[in-house]
Parts: C-alpha cells; sequence; structure tokens
C-alpha cells in the first residue's frame, strides 16, 4: 500500500501525496481511503482569529515546545482566497519556515478547491493523511472569522481563538459564529495596555453566554513568551480530550460531500454541458432533467 | 399548476412561495420545475461592497424610477450570517421598505440555508421564483466581499460594486476577487473630498488589469443624487446584453449542486448516522463506505 510509505520523515513524499489529495482525483481517494486505517493519533488544533491578532507568531512561540512533548508537528496554513487583510500571512509563513529545517516540523500553504465542500473538505483530507502520516499535534490556522473559517475549523479536535487587545467591542458583533466554537481564548500582545480590558470583556461574554461550561481566556505576549506555559497546559488537557459526538457529526457531514463527489464524477460530463446549455436557453427544465438523471 | 398563481401583486403568495422555496423541501422543488418555463424576463443587477458603501442607500435612490421604466421590482437582501460589520443592513432594509406600500415593489431578506451549495443556491431558487412571479428587475443585495458574496452575485445578470471614498488604497487588496466579477463600479458618497481621488485610482486600476474591455466608474451621491441618471443609463445598457455563456456557466454549476440534493435525498438518513458513528469510532473506512453506496 502506497500510503505507508509516507511518513513524517519524508517531507517531498508527503508534499506530493497532499497535492494529489488537494486535487480532489482518484488517485487522491484511493491515497486516503488506504491512509484511514491509519488515522487516529493525532491532536489537531485550529487556530483563528481576525487578521493582525497574531497566530502565527503565537505558533510560532508553541512549536518547539510542543515537537518536544508530543513528537513530529504539523502546521497546515489555510490561506484564505479572498480578504481585505489576508495578505501578512506569507510573511509569517515565511518566517515558520525557520522550524522547518528540522525534518519533525512540516508546514503547508493551502488555498480553494473546487466546488463541492470546497476548503473546508479539502482540509479534512489533508489532516488526515497527515494524522496517518505519524504527524502527533496538527495546527490548523485560518485567517479571518466568517463562515468559511468556522466551516474549516470544524474538522478541528479543538479551537483556540486568538484575539489582540482592543477588540473588546468588536468581540459584540462576533458573537453569532466564531465565540461558540473556540474551546480556548488568547489576548494577545498583552504588553498592550488595553489586553487585560479586552480580555476581561471577553470572559464577561462569555461567562454570560454559557453559564456552565468555563472556558479558559490566557493573556499571551507571543513576543515575550508571556502566557505561553499556561496555554501549553491548557492545549494538553484538550489533547485528553476525545470526542467522538464530535466526530461523528463531522463524518455525517463528510460523508455526504464523498457521496456527492462521487455521484458527480459519474455524471457524463457532455451530457451535464449539454443540458446546462439548453437550459441557458430555455429550452429545457433543469427540474425535470434532475429528475431523469436520478431516476436512470 | 400552483405557480401560475404566484405573482409580484399578490405578495403574501409570494413570501408563502419563497419560504417554501428556501427551505429546500420536496415542494418547493416543485414549485421551481412549475415555475422555470415561466422565467427569463427579469434583470438581476448583483449589488455588492463593503459595508457603509452605502449600497441600499443607493439601491433606494433607484427604485423609483426603475419601477417606473421596467416594470415590477424587488430587493432581495442577502442578510451575511456572522460578519464584524454586517449590522447596519437592517435599518437600511427598514428605510426601504417605505416603498414597500407600493405593491410592485417587493423587498425580501435572506439568511443561510442548509449544507449544499449554501446561501448562492438559495439566492439563485429565489431569483428563478421571481422572475417567474414577473418581476422585470431583481436586485440582489449582500453585504461584504468575500467569497460567499462572490458566488451569491455570481447568479445575477450583472454586478454592481459599490465602494465608498478614501477606499483606493485598500482597492489594491481587493483586486483578487470581487474587481473583476463586477460590471460597473460606483463611488458612492461624491459629496466626500476623496470621492474623485477614489474613483482616478479605481479607474486606473482597472485599466491595468484590462485593456481591452472599459467598464464605467461612476461617482456617485444616493444623498444628493449626484450621477443616478448617468447610473441609470448603464443600467438600461446592461438589460440590453444576454449573456447565454455565463447562463450555460451557472446552469452547469447548478445541476450539479441539484442532482447531489437529489442523490442526497435518496439515501437513508439511519445508513448515514450508523455509518458516522461507526467511522467515528474507527471501525470502518468512510471512502469504502461511499463506494458501496455509489455501487448500489
Amino acid at each position: 500500500m502506497a500510503v505507508l510509505e509516507i511518513t513524517w520523515n519524508d517531507p517531498r513524499a508527503l508534499a506530493r501525496a497532499l497535492t494529489l489529495v488537494e486535487s480532489g482525483t482518484p488517485e487522491g481517494q484511493a491515497l486516503l481511503r488506504d491512509a484511514f486505517p491509519h488515522t487516529g493519533q493525532a491532536f489537531t488544533l485550529g487556530v483563528t482569529g481576525p487578521p493582525g491578532s497574531g497566530k502565527s507568531s503565537l505558533i510560532n512561540r508553541l512549536l518547539e515546545e510542543t515537537r518536544q512533548r508530543w513528537g513530529p508537528l504539523a502546521v497546515l496554513a489555510i490561506d484564505p482566497s479572498s480578504s481585505f487583510t489576508g495578505g501578512a500571512l506569507l510573511g509569517d509563513r515565511v518566517r515558520m519556515q525557520q522550524h522547518a529545517g528540522q525534518p519533525d516540523v512540516f508546514i503547508r500553504s493551502m488555498a480553494t478547491r473546487g466546488q463541492l465542500g470546497g476548503l473546508a473538505a479539502a482540509t479534512a483530507d489533508a489532516l488526515l493523511l497527515l494524522d496517518a502520516a505519524g504527524f502527533r499535534t496538527i495546527f490548523l490556522e485560518t485567517a479571518g472569522v466568517g463562515q468559511n473559517e468556522i466551516d474549516v475549523v470544524g474538522a478541528a479536535d479543538a479551537t483556540l481563538l486568538v484575539l489582540a487587545p482592543g477588540f473588546g467591542d468588536a468581540v459584540q458583533t462576533l458573537k453569532a459564529g466564531i465565540l461558540e466554537i473556540a474551546d480556548v481564548y488568547v489576548v494577545n500582545k498583552a504588553d498592550r495596555p488595553e489586553a487585560e480590558q479586552t480580555a476581561r470583556q471577553l470572559q464577561e461574554m462569555l461567562t454570560l453566554a454559557e453559564k456552565t461550561r468555563q472556558r479558559p481566556v490566557i493573556l499571551c505576549s507571543a513576543l515575550e513568551g508571556r502566557g505561553v506555559a499556561e496555554l501549553m497546559e491548557v492545549l494538553a488537557q484538550l489533547r485528553g480530550r476525545k470526542r467522538p459526538t464530535r466526530q461523528a457529526e463531522l463524518w455525517r457531514r463528510r460523508l455526504r460531500q464523498l457521496y456527492c463527489e462521487q455521484m458527480l464524477a459519474r455524471l457524463p460530463e457532455e451530457a451535464l454541458e449539454r443540458a446546462a446549455h439548453e437550459v441557458a436557453l430555455r429550452r429545457a427544465n433543469p427540474y425535470e432533467i434532475v429528475e431523469s438523471w436520478v431516476r436512470s
């Protein structure tokens, strides 16, 4: 089986395998099928937050100790395809690559793929492959806090939301989406004067939203290292919890996507092309066409 | 046929029909199948741009004359499910509702739906229904300029991008996404001093990006009415152009989605549930399960 040759200490073979998987081809699917039995060992942490909150610097701070404590480590960075402020990611990536000299730290960027399921599906596939390759920690970094990012970090075992100081008021409007899915919150750049106030506002909001579950809010400074030890302890605790219910929820969605992808692959391209043109000219009814495809 | 009773001058029946269609139920699909032969008459204009650029005020300015020139008019506003700055939409909507006293101006807000295709699919369905109901112009308003918004306005016949003055520098980072898909650009709030400079920067960027096609950049003031006549003329020209190639492209994607939705509807819910749990516990291989579903 090809996949058994894909391990964390052969980064070039791994990169090739990831490209195959990201392309969504039948070869990629076969690779994933063979890889799946070797998965289930990695801890995946989604790291998300608004642009400029210092996600990459924070991950940089965690790399060394995470690697020493738990073994091979990968960073999968999801670059938004279009964003006002997503441009900083590349620079951070370059800094992170300083670690890439070590064979047990693997760094990969991913952008958008195809139509169905899109980036979230491609991310889930890549995580499986990295898991099978023997990485024990995978940081899944996304820039932004929109629906796409929520979908992407949904594939992670736990989620870390990074905010910059002075974000207190804006947090109000964040509520709807990302606040709920995070397991731990970091107010980064703790050296800034507004940091403590932001952490307090965030804490109050979380207490209001959910009285039973206490989720930690940690003041960190990626620059000075403050709060990093505390964060590492929280991450160690999160590793301990496996959540089969959440996993089942993720797989319910993923199985539907996979089924769609495979069914679509069986639809003749010429038939689709012809139907699209007929419908565009109003010579055929799309709903009747689809009904006939489903029946056949 | 039920759909023949759905016309622009019965807004309550129309609202019920839209709810059915948005829910993605079989009844909604049947409604769309019956509605389709009555479509193809409406001109749909996607109106997009960053929050605060004054999209709703501009649409408000266009309502009266559009209605008089071309007949029944609908505004379909897509509310982002999660966004830092999407909150202004509701207030604008209230102002717009002043027109709703007239039976030939119909206003509707939509939020996210289901998983597959999501908001873009639901929007395309709603547009078809409004078209069949006899609306001759449909403004499709989205807040924001991310991938979701690009997908949503992709269903429109033409796209108008609205920017506020002072946006010149930020336009650089916009390039990747929304700039290319627009057919006409408005720099709104033309009374502000930076407006002309922003329009010039935008024009330069467009000329650089595309030397052959000239796309108009119009300075408008929704407040004072400046530039509105010029914009109306551009919209009149855009109405004249039908683009069967683009329509075919949209239908190619939509047919795939519809096929997926229908195939998924045939997948027994219990089988999916059981499979998801087995996979989450690593007792079954998801890729093998899906292969067996496809073969059956």
